[in-house]
């Protein structure tokens, strides 16, 4: 089923079903009724991670709250990707940035990586969590991907399961295509690994590259920037073990 | 040979040879004497999109004025990419935000198209190429990606070099996976096409479908930003018929 892209879409808690009332309060409320000025008898669509995607009605619109009524399941509910996006967290809007990019990329997992030299040591997770929910809403996915507690380096590479490939993006490879690195088969889990602005140190790229599952990509010949290698990282996923490969 | 992460790189238009002396003035003096506090002797990297890369060694800091003295040539020059890229502009720092992204990724033309949703009427040539220089900068490459004036959609097709791909990103095509539209053979010119943040309408769309050379691909399931699906399809544009391949 084709996503609407003409409707509002709002994750909320609550159990989804068939004529079910709801009620909306807080923050989602003043958007509905004093930002986007909805009235009685307008459409919104509602996910909650679990029910799929509803179409529900406006039935009450008062100052403080809304009652929505459910019309009917627009889409089924679908499972989650299988892809842990691995990053050195960015500062503040550089950060909420990423987050919202690598939803749309169809990330399940945003698992920090802290690094020799990340900038960011302690990570705002509700603010996290708040841009992955609104990232989610207005890319059309049904399952909220899911952020994880900051881990280092080291505890990150400790706990992979190494059956799986973990993609390491590395400004000094230079030897082949990314494409060439992303295989088929058997990879049910793989993990993108991004690094701060100024990269790996020396000793972390040793490091790194112990590990058998690791694997050193190639994002070409010009300095990304972290949100930039991300999304070309992700694209190249996608596009070849993801969800993109549609054939 | 490598790009240097660690220097300062700086465009400048001056014509760059082996110890010519060179005085810069205004904006780059400023930035280098009064923000990075560069003394007598420190080093920068130089480029002109024409005389490949030098070190710079600061032989004169003045409050308003350095100069430098070139010292070596870092990187021979390269020659441009030949990927168009065409896009509908977006607001101020969103638009801002595209063009970075855009030479980070290799493109060599930013062409604004104007098509029906498009909400800017009226490009700043002069800020779009103030971006295109800064982001030259910092991603190391050694030409100067070329700004053109906006062109509507007709115009756009009317023009185009119909022996090359204009790859189209059309959120409404479903059937296939993006890599198996990027064929090697015989693209030396490609262009992607990214449209506005509410898709392109009904009639563009038909309009597009009319040209042999248009070809649509499809970004996966997931709504994308404009600039997101701007880096990700040129991330798989390089991957396949860009710089990226090196095998």
């Amino acid at each position: 089923m084709r996503i609407n892209y003409k409707l509002k879409r709002l994750f909320i808690r609550q159990t989804l079903a068939l004529n079910e009332e709801i009620k909306i309060e807080g923050a989602q409320a003043f958007y509905l009724v004093h930002v986007l000025r909805m009235k009685e008898g307008a459409e919104i669509l509602l996910f909650n991670g679990q029910d799929g995607e509803w179409l529900a009605k406006l039935i009450v619109v008062k100052k403080k709250f809304v009652i929505v009524q459910l019309i009917h399941q627009e889409r089924l509910q679908t499972t989650h990707s299988n892809l842990i996006y691995c990053f050195a967290p960015l500062k503040n809007a550089r950060l909420d940035y990423m987050v919202q990019k690598a939803v749309e990329m169809g990330v399940s997992i945003l698992q920090p990586v802290i690094t020799h030299h990340t900038q960011v040591s302690r990570i705002n997770m509700a603010r996290m969590e708040a841009n992955v929910i609104e990232a989610s809403e207005q890319c059309g996915i049904l399952s909220l991907p899911k952020c994880v507690s900051a881990l280092s380096l080291s505890e990150l590479l400790a706990r992979w399961d190494e059956t799986q490939p973990l993609f390491f993006c590395d400004e000094e490879h230079t030897s082949h295509n990314p494409l060439h690195s992303f295989k088929k088969d058997k990879v049910t889990m793989p993990g993108v690994l991004i690094g701060p602005e100024g990269g790996f140190s020396e000793e972390e790229r040793s490091f790194l590259k112990k590990y058998p599952f690791v694997i050193s990509i190639s994002l070409g010949p010009r300095i990304l920037r972290a949100d930039t290698a991300a999304v070309a990282a992700l694209a190249l996923l996608n596009a070849t073990v993801g969800d993109w490969f549609m054939d």
